[in-house]
């Protein structure tokens, strides 16, 4: 009799522990299907864990209560919260495929330039932040882009000696590789005319002497002398950017160059609880693999919170500072081909070495010549590293379209940026010219080749807001409407392949698609309510779209309006 | 009546969660109180959570059952498990206050020359090794001692070119502070006769040429050539080095000099359940401090098995290798002072880049002479950084009578090992001559100046078992119980004050005192069962001392004979 009791009362009153269960209940639910189908619900079970454990097709009902209580029974236990969405729009947690969470959050604690529209605006800038500054050593900044500022040229030194002189000054471009050194930066690095650039980078030149300009590599030259950040310094970037992320629906970002500072960075949020963000980690290069995670992948940590399962490998610059690699000269410079910034056989040897640990590939390729050369690689890597693999390329920007098919091979998956092509259409046009444009940010084509296509937004280069990376899926339009109909808009993909590719798609990139990323049951919780259906939306209006609510792991992270 | 009723059954079934409670019945227990006094008990209770709830002064008794529940009620629960102790002794688990937990599993895993007993010996046992490992492409080893082999001198390149010729070989002293290489181990790092020996550190010259014999920093020369061990290996070497430290009935070490990829592995077996012995982590060198812990020590991780709290600082060399830091010159080596590791300033720059960031401080100093700088940096430091710092003296090995009150004051943890008393004092007297004999190894000296002293192992250098430990600190007799009566007997301690130094004190010279140690209620249950009343045993008996059982936060990790 007791220890009928005894599991009679275990059976209603546990489990009862941290996590209530809890039911969504009125929204208009939107969940994807095991295929990408977008599913309808109007109300979400969630269990004590935080998972999904059911998804209601109408709202949901208490329990009918039986009229009396056998001995020892008590009434079943209801939900522990309930939550009345009022009818708004529920979709999964967005899951960012490729950003830089550090870079992210130093963004907000440094010089920010991104969204000047002129180098004066810029000078002014730099200006006031150092007069506002008089403590920093140096002067650290990120988000230019000459091209934005209609320079048609990249800035000097002596442009930004104008604006500081009497402290080091270090600007990165906003696509992270290039860099803008004012003169003292060069002297306290001992750059001069003498000095050689390395291998896959680049100083410019100007009169026989360094001009400021540091690509890709050369950013080396000037980067060893400046300070790193403080870990204190992280620690308040990371925070800055889960804000950011869940103000925007961003649950689960995987982080595309972790290093060893970074990483430590995640884990001590974690440890106190802090990391709320899911961050599905890619190690930058190989030495903050091992260094990270040793001889093989992390497990899931913190309840799935973070993970390190991949390498990350740039093979090129960026087509924005002419380090994209392409197989033929650039349009607006004849005699450049970008840079190849890991040699062939070297690259296929790191690949090895993670890949026989059971690391994932990702491998940063922007130029023609660059995604040849990847497929070329995974091509040859797949007969010895079999199985579940999943090499990603990173932007995979501009395709020959001769190797367009190729992605449709081996497994490999296309992880793209659609914002890049609102922000680069007349740039790309003017490098590359029309002729090769024809594989470029070509979404629909890696549909049409059975591609997984997972989205992301290489934040900070790009803004983290995912609905206008979806809106720009769907319209080829910037945020001007611009051009009128779409740049190349037969590569337009409808709104159930935009979505997919920032949730299910995303996950599945970064091996956690049974984890998260469709609200299947099972899954973790992680959703985001917002004010409009995206579902029926122009593409103009989803680029509008607010966030009202943000959840992960069954637990509300995030209210627009109430300060963290 | 529902509300009621629900917390009624609430107080009886939960918390019912991971952990067991349970009872160790039928002990001869030993705790420690507040005082470092010996308190007897006779049984255990452990909490669900794996804390000792409750010392009971004599057995176990069920709690008598009430006649008739009333309603709702259920009988209350008794513990989950029961063990009779059988009426064996049961101490609080032992803390290792100074180890290498890496270099103990490592030596498990590379060549091991401890316990050779000559010169020829340890060639015919590298010889042997290489051979059984011909994949090596460095033959990697530790453990030997010159002293140990009777040579009088240091052992020469030739001499290990005579065992192997054919590969880089490359073996630590045992103490860690000297390192001999072959001839092809020399070119593989480019040594020449030409080769300058860096500060702090010596190479050994014979003829003109390097002999083979690198002292302190001079190790670097041959060590950044070596290959450094992979992370399976340090996996490995880690799961070995808890193994033997739970044979030995120490749960807890202060890891005396963590490096990052150290860390990394802690993490690793943490992240999957793993890691059993508590880690108290002291970084190696500030970069590692930095790269590890970030802005501050870490919180305890992993429900009190992993903290990185503090900075190690290797202020000078060891005495066999005659790079302790001596006042006057070595008595058998006319002219040599030993090694002074880090200048001056720069000394107290680290430690204060350290302490203004709260982490703790332990200097090794074994020489005089870095003893007395230790002791004058911490007075000038204690001005700034105020509060509960425990500053740490690792090995306070050799001291200058005249500073022996000076530990006394401003908090200072002498932080000893017992067992270097018992290899030394043949040697010791040799390098020292008596008459600076009279603060060595001085324990007694320390606790009548009321100094906290802590006992550890500096595990790999000397076995980790502690009763031999506590033996020499009752005797001061070595192995073969020499000298009879003790070296120095005026520096033997009581059982009660060896018992404390590698329980409570320990904890306490790593701040975690309130974690574990004593066995006071509330602590983590971690202790000891061994074969006999330690108490009343004579030192030589306790050398003897065997391991039944070891308890980690009230769960069995160890039972002798029974395989992990």
């Amino acid at each position: 009799m007791r220890a009928r009791l005894l599991a009679a009362i275990a059976a209603f009153v546990l489990p009862a522990p941290v996590l209530a269960s809890g039911v969504i209940d009125n929204v208009n639910g939107i969940a994807l299907d095991a295929t990408g189908k977008a599913v309808r619900f109007g109300a979400m079970l969630i269990d004590d864990e935080g998972k999904v454990e059911k998804l209601l097709p109408g709202r949901y009902q208490e329990p009918p209560r039986k009229k009396k209580l056998k001995k020892g029974e008590t009434w079943p236990k209801g939900p522990d919260f309930k939550l009345d969405g009022g009818g708004r729009t529920l979709i999964p947690g967005l899951i960012d495929a490729h950003g830089h969470v550090m870079g992210l959050g130093l963004s907000f604690i440094t010089l920010d330039l991104s969204g000047t529209r002129s180098l004066s605006e810029a000078q002014a800038k730099i200006r006031a932040y150092a007069a506002a500054n008089p403590a920093r050593k140096w002067i650290i900044g990120t988000g230019w882009n000459q091209e934005a500022w209609g320079l048609g040229r990249f800035p000097t030194a002596a442009e930004l000696d104008a604006a500081v002189s009497d402290v080091p000054v270090w600007l990165e471009r906003v696509d992270g590789h290039a860099g803008w050194a004012n003169s003292l930066a060069m002297r306290a690095a001992n750059v001069t005319a003498a000095t050689k650039s390395p291998a896959g980078g680049r100083m410019e030149m100007a009169g026989g002497k360094p001009s400021g300009i540091f690509i890709d590599k050369a950013m080396d030259l000037i980067q060893k002398a400046a300070p790193p950040p403080a870990p204190k310094d992280r620690d308040i970037a990371l925070e800055k950017a889960q804000q950011a992320l869940l103000a925007n629906g961003v649950t689960g970002i995987a982080d595309m160059g972790t290093s060893i500072e970074d990483w430590q960075a995640f884990r001590r949020a974690a440890d106190r609880g802090a990391l709320r963000v899911r961050i599905i980690s890619y190690a930058l290069g190989l030495d903050n693999m091992v260094m990270i995670a040793g001889p093989e992948p992390t497990p899931w940590l913190y309840d799935d919170h973070l993970r390190m399962g991949g390498l990350k490998l740039v093979l090129d610059g960026a087509l924005g500072s002419r380090g994209a690699w392409l197989k033929a000269d650039y349009a607006d410079a004849p005699g450049q081909r970008g840079l190849e910034l890991i040699p062939s056989t070297q690259m296929r040897n790191m690949m090895s070495r993670a890949a026989m640990d059971n690391f994932q590939i990702a491998l940063h390729a922007i130029g023609d010549a660059a995604n040849s050369e990847a497929l070329d690689a995974i091509t040859e890597l797949v007969q010895t590293y079999k199985g579940d693999r999943r090499w990603r390329i990173e932007h995979a920007q501009i395709v020959d379209p001769a190797d367009l098919p190729r992605f449709g091979q081996n497994g490999i998956v296309a992880s793209m940026q659609p914002a890049h092509e609102a922000s680069d259409w007349r740039m790309a046009a003017a490098r590359l010219g029309e002729a090769r444009l024809k594989g470029a940010y070509a979404w629909k084509a890696m549909l049409d080749n059975r591609v997984p296509l997972a989205f992301g937004s290489d934040v900070p280069v790009e803004t983290p807001n995912p609905f206008i990376g979806m809106a720009t899926a769907m319209s080829r339009e910037d945020g001007e409407g611009q051009p009128a109909g779409g740049w190349m808009p037969q590569q337009r993909i409808s709104f159930e392949a935009a979505l997919d590719g920032y949730t299910r798609q995303a996950a599945y990139a970064g091996f956690a698609e049974k984890k998260f990323g469709s609200l299947i049951p099972g899954q973790r919780a992680d959703f985001v309510i917002i004010d409009r259906d995206i579902s029926v939306a122009r593409p103009s209006d989803i680029r509008s779209t607010q966030v009202l609510e943000t959840w992960i792991g069954g637990k509300r992270v995030y209210m627009k309006g109430v300060k963290p």
